[in-house]
């Protein structure tokens, strides 16, 4: 049994040294596609971040990483002082295109202090941020493992899971330990995720390559199924974890978590790397509004007719009574012992 | 300001008593398609309701007590006794298209009855069968005006309101009194209802050619609206409603009934004429389950990728205490009242 596409990120975005080309899985398309979207600019870096092709707190910052990274690459002939103006000016773009993952923002104010570095010292800056993130990359993975495998040990044999949107390679690893390497018999119901269908495409098509029963439903379906007794956990990712324990995920999380508590049904989140540090509570978490047009259609096809005005918010923010279990590389958390988890770090 | 189609039911559904035909509006196309579907048998009728060509209990029973004037004109030449049998399989043909709404069980007994009636007494049964559906309409166009006039009371000036699936002539009715004859500020947000988009295409045409401000949202959207304090009510129809209060209808209604409940925001029932007299409670509600192919695809784009499962339960049951008026042609319930509802009309 092979790890599905999704787990690892190095095999859906990598970046091409020797043409100086990032090269990116465009997740609107697979599975129904595999085709990568070379990028040769930073703008066309940043298209991809917000258009989507790339999804998922992580992977999209990997790939605004390896955008920083051509940016130093199509600045390297330049004075240092005004390569370093170029990153910065980067950097600013691609921490713009998208708001809500935390990710993102690490990860660029990160490189760009060591690309930084490597000017100062005379180094090649491309070289530089194409390690950093080759590392990112690779430690990434490893969180992403170690959390799936933390969550794996939470479900019971026979369990009957909803999922919401693509909880990513965590989501996998939990699926691929829990049944494959556990043998425990995994029921997985995946909401189809509207508007862009990423739980219609990506979590049905992983858990089904890892062998996981898997049966989708459109988002209005889950609350039967919660008085039905039919789920024993809900299990989503986080785009971003606050000290307080508040969790915001794509839309449309808050209201299953909800059903989830009231029919008793443990909520487990994929905290990955844990909370961000400079977010303490919920409410300071900026929710992305993105083009209400896509509200309008659905898999390219029109669906309200002309003159009709949407909303598309795209996360919303699960309070820390909701959420039962923060699942992360570490293990396993309480949403009220977020506050402490980088103090643990540092001590 | 013209009342929309599908507010009178005869504009959208009638039998063409020179040609023996049924006509009914396409609902699964409309309002990109104004098309009418004509049923030349019971068997295209029974088709027509299973396929959702017609959909709402109300109106799909009355295109059911047509497709059994149908059979009663093409059984008209045969003796009396072979007329009845052939009415009473017409009628089990259509009353097992649809188990959730009980307006067609009611409709279909009714008009036998009346059949039989007129066959003993020598008369002419499709005649007479075609005015007796004719007076149902009529009766229940004037259910369904009573019912939105009631509603549009329940409304404050400026209200926003969510609404899931197409709550049909009630709410339009609704609309129409509270923002054109009343001059409230309306502002309808409502569930694009997957799999069939009722919400994308009925709802948000017809409030806006009310005149109402229209927001779609995707199904998974409403609770950040609850967060935010956005709705000032929830209104839905209700296919079936039990004697305990409990209402049938679309997938969906029951989590969003939850949501308010827990934000505080009251959830309005368009009743129309009331309460099923032989359903005791919510458990006693048969759920429709539909063909799961729907799920894995949206208006005809396959979203899926192949070897996955789905379900489809077409409906879900909201508890009682989740819901705090039920509005019907006589006036406002709680939903304890229902159990007196029928006691008060025999006293």
């Amino acid at each position: 049994m092979a790890l599905p596409l999704l787990t690892r990120r190095g095999d859906t975005l990598f970046y091409d040294r020797e043409r100086g080309v990032v090269q990116v899985l465009n997740r609107r398309r697979y599975p129904h596609e595999t085709v990568f979207v070379p990028c040769h600019t930073v703008s066309d870096v940043a298209t991809a971040i917000t258009e989507m092709i790339v999804q998922g707190g992580p992977p999209l910052a990997y790939v605004a990483g390896y955008g920083l990274t051509l940016a130093a690459r199509q600045q390297r002939d330049r004075p240092a002082e005004q390569q370093r103006a170029a990153l910065a000016e980067a950097a600013d773009l691609l921490r713009h295109t998208r708001p809500t993952a935390d990710d993102l923002h690490h990860l660029l104010n990160a490189a760009l202090v060591r690309a930084n570095n490597a000017l100062h010292a005379g180094e090649d800056g491309e070289q530089t941020l194409a390690d950093f993130v080759d590392a990112q990359v690779a430690r990434g993975d490893a969180v992403a493992e170690a959390c799936g495998h933390h969550a794996a040990d939470l479900l019971p044999d026979g369990a009957t899971i909803l999922t919401h949107c693509f909880a990513g390679a965590a989501l996998n690893w939990m699926l691929f330990v829990a049944h494959v390497k556990q043998g425990k018999q995994l029921h997985l119901y995946a909401n189809e995720t509207r508007p862009y269908l990423q739980g219609a495409r990506l979590t049905v098509h992983q858990a089904h390559e890892i062998g996981v029963n898997v049966t989708l439903l459109t988002d209005n379906m889950a609350g039967l199924g919660f008085c039905r007794g039919l789920f024993q956990a809900y299990v989503t990712a986080a785009d971003r974890i606050a000290l307080d324990g508040s969790i915001a995920n794509k839309i449309g999380t808050y209201q299953y978590a909800v059903l989830a508590a009231r029919h008793g049904v443990p909520f487990y989140v994929l905290g990955y790397d844990g909370p961000d540090p400079a977010t303490p509570d919920g409410a300071s978490i900026p929710i992305e509004e993105r083009d209400p047009a896509e509200v309008l259609q659905c898999a390219g096809v029109r669906t309200a007719p002309p003159g009709i005005g949407a909303w598309y918010p795209a996360f919303d923010v699960t309070p820390p009574d909701l959420v039962t279990t923060i699942v992360t590389e570490r293990g396993l958390f309480t949403p009220a012992e977020m506050a402490r988890y980088h103090q643990e770090t540092l001590a």
